[in-house]
């Protein structure tokens, strides 16, 4: 049977939970569009993180990756558009690692593009009633840098995943109760949106050229 | 039985549903705390949302009326601290009506503030993660307008309604997908915040005294 | 000779500058349209904020009074509205005094409107090119009571200053440094749009009637 | 003697003004560091702003480049770090040119980072008062594309431009009176900026390595 790898991140900035893991978790084992989804919670640990996907990648053998993780302060369903191979941490990590301005992968470069339709997801979540975005940064942290690992092995000619990228979350409403001002999306609408976007990157193979730019 | 008046406001500048009355119908003819809830939609236009409103109190006879808005581009479930004594329409209601500068009640005071106990609301509805927070103004509006009309008449001696204030929620997420970057809440969580809202309103006699003001 | 006083407030918030003060304290002794213009500081501590303003307007006698204010965040030159009768402090004041939810007049209004032409000024300031708007708002901290101060004095039949009212501006540029994503106005930009303001507001006796009134 | 070309764009998206042109032409012939300044205007347009940009490195010959854009909404002097190679574009470009997800340089790398010291700059900056930060996007649009374009050529081995990069600066006071609730910067605020960091950045040698980094 296909199978799909999907990962969530453990929390981190204090938080006690994070919410991509909260709603990956939710989906383990499910069966969607003639797949079947493995999940997997990465450590907010640079290089580990890359680490413990590779491995998950191993073990699963999945046509498709597709990494979640927290956008506090974001609104929507956030699909990134790029990774870059830098790692500049505002705040340490959960092993208290806070690289500046390090690549990711030496030699590697200078960033991927996302191997997911990026455009098709957004305009299909958006007729579905759920708030999307392509971003055109996932930051320098953890986050990007899984986004940047995962793209540099489906870049290598003998890896067998088709397709991968990475979607930033907003906090959970529980979250957002703590930070006051902070805009937050429920498990539910999230929950709904991680399932839409597995079925539409499964079916499609061409992306739609629909304008999802940034003037800056 | 004890009942409460709860309202939501018909669909205003171009949007097909308004969240207030999305949600607050789903509550009509429950049970909470052992009060009846009445559900009724006001027009969003001045004045007639006024005297659709007092129709309202003078039928159903309830011991706490709350308002509900939609407040599009705010994150969070929000109670309005005070109405004033304003109409300043940005954009023409549904009778396209725009008055600018103009009193809501003539002779009347300048403002009213909430007869809710805001605090106690917002610190239950903390506790219980959903996002909420006082807001020191809600407009100048047709929500402001319903909020100063229903402080109007709760301050006139021979009306028994004891309790009522105005609440302001973000768009559902199927409006924030059409407004990129707006920040929205699910059904669901407005839906038990309201709740909560009602049960916490109905057994407060004395607001806590807990810090929810704006330096600006 | 006709004169204006013209009020700053001293820093607070941990800032080492109050930007209200830094411009203000440029216009003293300036002559504008005809009238001799007199600043003052005061400090940031409730009550006695009030009773320098109070003390300010005996000695000067003053036919108009605006009064300036720090709103760090906002991003243009903000006219206040409304002033409401409720201190609610988010931080303590720089006395240490945080009053939540008392009066400010006891037995006064719940709120006074601005006696400035604030539409007319708002127009003029943007046909010079400056960044300003209604705000709906002044908060509940210092300024707010300020405000209120202001124009409960105003209302006294005895008082012979005739316009009044309360302006908040943003961190200067070198505040904003300090605060990464801040927006700042230039000392220069925001002399410039007081000066205009106060030109506008001894020229004007009707305002203009035009919408900058908010949804929500 | 040394040369540094400084190039703006010209207004875009219904402006009258961009603000970018609007400050550089103010460094013409300007001698800042032991450097002659060059200043030129680039198209607001795919493939043409490139061109011009090379005509003009062609011709003056300089050691570094700093292009310049504007990015209405942001509110700070803000420096990329990264360009990519990736048209998307929200708006039509001045030339009724829209490309959606086009390679700028067709087998070109996926990114750039930025030849300028970043960190410094910002450093340098901040401590003077001015409020500025590393972004981790230049967009999509035209900004980009000329960054992208800039760096490709400073890539290539026989460039003898060995310094060069891209900031995008707000809107100036004119343009967010017509925007309201845009932040903006003065013309003298972005003047003292931009000569600055000619300055920094033609006497750094090894960037700082200091956090300026983003968790998303």
């Amino acid at each position: 049977m296909r199978k799909v790898l999907v990962t969530g991140i453990e929390p981190f900035e204090g938080e006690k939970i994070n919410p991509s893991w909260e709603v990956v978790k939710l989906l383990g084992d499910m069966e969607l569009s003639g797949a079947k989804i493995v999940v997997r919670q990465l450590p907010c640990v640079f290089g580990k993180a890359i680490d413990a996907l590779n491995a998950a990648i191993d073990e699963v053998q999945p046509e498709m990756v597709i990494c979640v993780g927290q956008a506090g302060g974001r609104s929507d369903f956030s699909i990134e558009r790029v990774a870059i191979n830098i790692n500049d941490a505002r705040i340490p990590d959960n092993e208290n690692n806070q690289p500046v301005d390090e690549t990711i992968v030496a030699g590697g470069p200078a960033a991927y593009f996302s191997a997911l339709p990026i455009k098709t997801i957004v305009n299909g979540l958006r007729e579905s009633g759920i708030p999307a975005s392509v971003s055109q940064t996932a930051g320098t942290y953890v986050c990007n840098h899984i986004m940047y690992g995962l793209l540099h092995r489906l870049a290598q000619p003998s890896c067998k995943v088709v397709k991968g990228g990475f979607i930033h979350i907003p906090y959970l409403p529980e979250q957002a109760a703590r930070h006051p001002g902070a805009p937050s999306m429920s498990v539910h609408t999230v929950l709904n949106a991680l399932e839409l976007t597995i079925a539409i990157a499964l079916h499609t193979e061409q992306d739609l050229r629909i304008a999802e730019g940034a003037t800056h």
